[in-house]
């Protein structure tokens, strides 16, 4: 394809993209097909001759569009919102044509520069500290992650060698046998057994009844920790007898501290953090959430306490602004605290609300800041930015930078050290031009706009709810934050189960279900830049009319039995 | 921004691309900025009024384009291309216009369906064995991953969650009681303890001389192997002190089978493999290889048998075609047979090289790729497609998934096993809409076009191998393979060293260095899809010119001395 033929491929494609979303409202949000719709649609194998744009073209109607699930259509409310913008678009445009690997600052230097500097535009967009700023002058910046998982995976791993160094100083007994051993065999070695990973991981987000850590329910203990008087005979049995192995065969002692190192989070956080556990092999903890959904300080104070005495260490927390289920807070204000006390790292996963703090009548919900290591928020989620683009701040980068550093010749360059070199703070290697469509976005929007979004999606959540709690046959589970309302009928979790099905089924709107406490509820996510109050009506209609039939079939039933 | 402005605004971006690419040889490749260039060419803080999209557009030239480093210019020659097409950026838009989220089938399934079939058509592009197809009916199929790093990870965490299975069945009484500990704790939590992460990390890409397993230089010992004679002693009484430790803290015996596992690669394969091995904590012995660069069957085969004696449990094996120092091509054909032998998971990575497979007479670099268990290879490095797209197959998913599988009700669907749902089969949660731009690349190339790519690409690398061995002040360092020329001055590193910074510093072409058995030599990569043999010469000719200038200095210091 010549630069000719792409202007007019390209030119309609714009069309064609302009079209597609101001009339997204006319196409079904859910589409009808089965698996395994497309095989039949298209060849078997690539062409061997060239085909013409316009027939790539006429097949985006025909093969992509009838599987395609709708998620910019007023009426998607499943999940979170993903963003998507004209500027963003554009942007990508511009990125897809330099489309440069910016994973050293020599790489393209305008792409890790742009980063840095949008990353302390947003970061005074919600009035983050200072620290956390590259404009600061002191060691804190900001980086694009591609996903929240990855940014909670490197701020673990950031813990990770922080706390690793903490106990090397500490305990220099636990390793200096290592570090010699390592000297004799490969000196460089040693520098990366720093970073091993191979910790202890548990799951989060776990049905509370399967979980002892959640107040005693289905065993009564939670897992390594037992009693605390038996633990601590275990453990000093264990340390006694891993002493004597470690002097027969010194390997074994990173591993030691390692074991014991532990995370907490609260049970509500997203099942990123389960991820990042598993990645980062480590033992992470649930821990119980109060009535509101929210981790507390006391909490988080209680387990480290129990954990300390255990003669566990504990090394990392993760706050979660805006959870997935029920879009609840965790008490940063409280967290904070506990965690500096403890010099335990307090990373803030604020994927999806973090946006809003773009307001400030919503920073009270991430009051306590100032306290955190490390804080991200996707604004490809709920800021217009296409996706991927997730922010991170770190205060200090380096332990991040000195987990993952493993440079190869063919990567080092002169001006290593006076800019980041971002592949340093994250998990790939390459990297996208992705600060572009950042640019391009809070330049074309401004920051008025973009807090408008934030504000009008805000309402239009409470309009659900105000429709919703019209209504008696229904109830709001919680509180409405930000652009989530859950509500469920008053019933039973099968009633509300054939209501979803029966939503979905229906195929106008989207909604996907939760479960908190064994309680099933529906979760109506407000997601288009394209809603107006209409849609939300017409979202309610639709929820109102599945609810119809779903209890009239209920009394027919009732009557027949 | 509504509609109107957008398609203004694209359709100006279109003209500027196809200006930007068309004329991309009249830019310097290689920017003269220092850092912190960009910060004081914008603005302290994003603006509150949305601006005009013209101002953006023109501070595209002002602002960006001073930092970028032109890598689709014929004259960058650095690391390895990155794909960029017309076709691609198009694909592109929509797929930003789309903008799903696919990481289930339901979420958009015509996403997730035309990377099954996309991933089939390469496939078949490739000749790989039918196993490793989707449409062959059996377990097998293809996936895109965003790097070939991830791939990699990916890879490792299958091969463990195989072997941890087979060891348990092998060995019942490693981990009956833990098994029994979790179920009492959280039957939930068994599943995964399976793929805990907790392994022991060594590092690859090291220089030979640090490594004791290069052939004794160093050091004499491996890495935690010693003499086998002592390391069988020191396991006896280490195995049987865990026995009573783990009756003691049932938690320690999966960690046991963990630090038992050893993977191999080449000492030539990529830093990723190395991040795989800190990523997945295990441990990873750098296996020497041949004077080609390649690594043997028999390197291999030999340190799985002293690995196996010595009581540790081979279970996963990178073998790479296309390397990157050199592009080297490790001997699969004799690696796999062994990998299969021992029951070795064989993980070939072909970032590079693997694009060049879709051209018959490439193939029998790719020879035993039968014996394969996953494999890999990046059309967004060689095959027009933009950045991120890395293909990897797999002959049996499920141990992935396994591995992956944290599955929370918001992402539970009706649909749930009747088609891949690919975040079980990746890193993160959220994947962009990537099969479209293979698809658009592939059909609007074709695969004759695809073909004349790779070998015009091959061609200039012949062609500037002969004018480097035209001028006897040159050597060719090993064989050249694919796009990639290996050469240095003959003389000292130093002078390479010098020779190197004097072509960067000259800022006309761009190349990177490497070393290799403590050689240091520049490797001139073909990257540009619009180079034609003029630019070969061009190139040629800038080597050679700042090759008189070095000589000349060195001769006139000589002089002075």
């Amino acid at each position: 394809m010549e630069a000719p033929e792409f202007k007019d491929f390209a030119k309609e494609m714009v069309d064609y993209i302009a079209n597609y979303l101001e009339n997204i409202r006319d196409r079904r949000v859910l589409p009808t097909v089965q698996p395994g719709y497309l095989r039949p649609l298209i060849p078997d194998e690539a062409p061997q001759k060239p085909e013409q744009w316009q027939d790539v073209m006429a097949d985006v109607e025909r093969v992509i569009m009838p599987g395609v699930t709708h998620w910019h259509s007023p009426r998607f409310h499943a999940y979170f919102p993903t963003a998507n913008s004209y500027p963003a678009i554009v942007a990508d445009m511009l990125s897809g044509a330099i489309a440069c690997i910016g994973f050293t600052w020599i790489a393209s230097p305008a792409c890790t520069e742009l980063e840095v500097v949008m990353l302390d535009w947003l970061g005074k967009m919600l009035d983050l500290p200072e620290e956390f700023l590259a404009c600061s002058g002191g060691k804190g910046g900001g980086v694009i992650q591609g996903t929240a998982s990855e940014a909670t995976l490197v701020a673990l791993l950031g813990a990770k060698a922080k706390t690793m160094k903490r106990v090397r100083e500490e305990h220099p007994d636990w390793d200096e046998a290592t570090i010699v051993s390592k000297l004799i065999a490969s000196p460089a070695c040693t520098e990366l057994e720093v970073v091993m990973l191979d910790w202890l991981g548990k799951m989060l987000d776990l049905p509370e009844e399967f979980l002892a850590c959640s107040g005693g329910k289905g065993g009564g203990v939670i897992q390594g920790t037992a009693s605390e008087a038996t633990l601590v005979a275990l453990l000093g049995a264990k340390a006694k007898t891993m002493k004597r192995v470690r002097e027969e065969h010194p390997d074994w002692d990173e591993a030691t501290i390692v074991s014991k190192l532990v995370g907490y989070s609260s049970i509500q956080s997203h099942s990123s953090v389960e991820r990042a556990g598993l990645l980062g092999g480590v033992k992470l903890r649930s821990l119980k959430a109060d009535e509101k959904n929210s981790l507390r300080g006391e909490t988080l104070e209680a387990a480290i306490k129990e954990d300390l005495a255990a003669g566990l260490i504990p090394f990392y927390a993760v706050a979660t602004l805006g959870t997935t289920n029920s879009c609840a807070f965790d008490c940063l204000e409280e967290i904070g605290p506990v965690g500096n006390k403890y010099d335990v790292w307090v990373h803030v996963d604020a994927a999806y609300a973090g946006s809003a703090f773009i307001c400030p009548e919503y920073r009270y919900l991430m009051k306590g800041i100032e306290t955190a290591d490390s804080f991200n928020f996707n604004p490809h989620k709920w800021m217009l930015v296409n996706f991927d683009c997730s922010a991170m701040w770190l205060k200090d980068p380096r332990w991040v930078v000195d987990a993952f550093n493993v440079d190869p010749l063919y990567l080092k360059h002169d001006m290593q050290g006076s800019a980041p070199d971002y592949r340093h703070w994250q998990i790939p290697l390459g990297r996208r031009f992705r600060a572009l469509k950042l640019w391009f976005v809070l330049r074309l929007y401004g920051i008025e706009n973009l807090q408008a979004h934030i504000r009008r999606h805000c309402g239009f959540a409470k309009q659900f709810e105000a429709l919703c709690r019209a209504d008696n046959r229904f109830e709001i589970v919680g509180d409405v934050n930000m652009g989530l309302v859950c509500f469920r009928l008053k019933g039973s979790n099968e009633l509300n189960d054939t209501l979803l099905k029966r939503i979905n089924g229906r195929g106008k709107i989207h909604l996907v279900p939760s479960k908190i406490n064994d309680v099933f509820f529906l979760r109506m996510a407000v997601c288009s830049r394209f809603t107006v109050s209409q849609d939300m009506e017409f979202s309610w209609r639709e929820v109102a009319a599945a609810a119809d039939e779903v209890l009239a079939d209920k009394t027919m039933k009732n009557g027949h039995a």
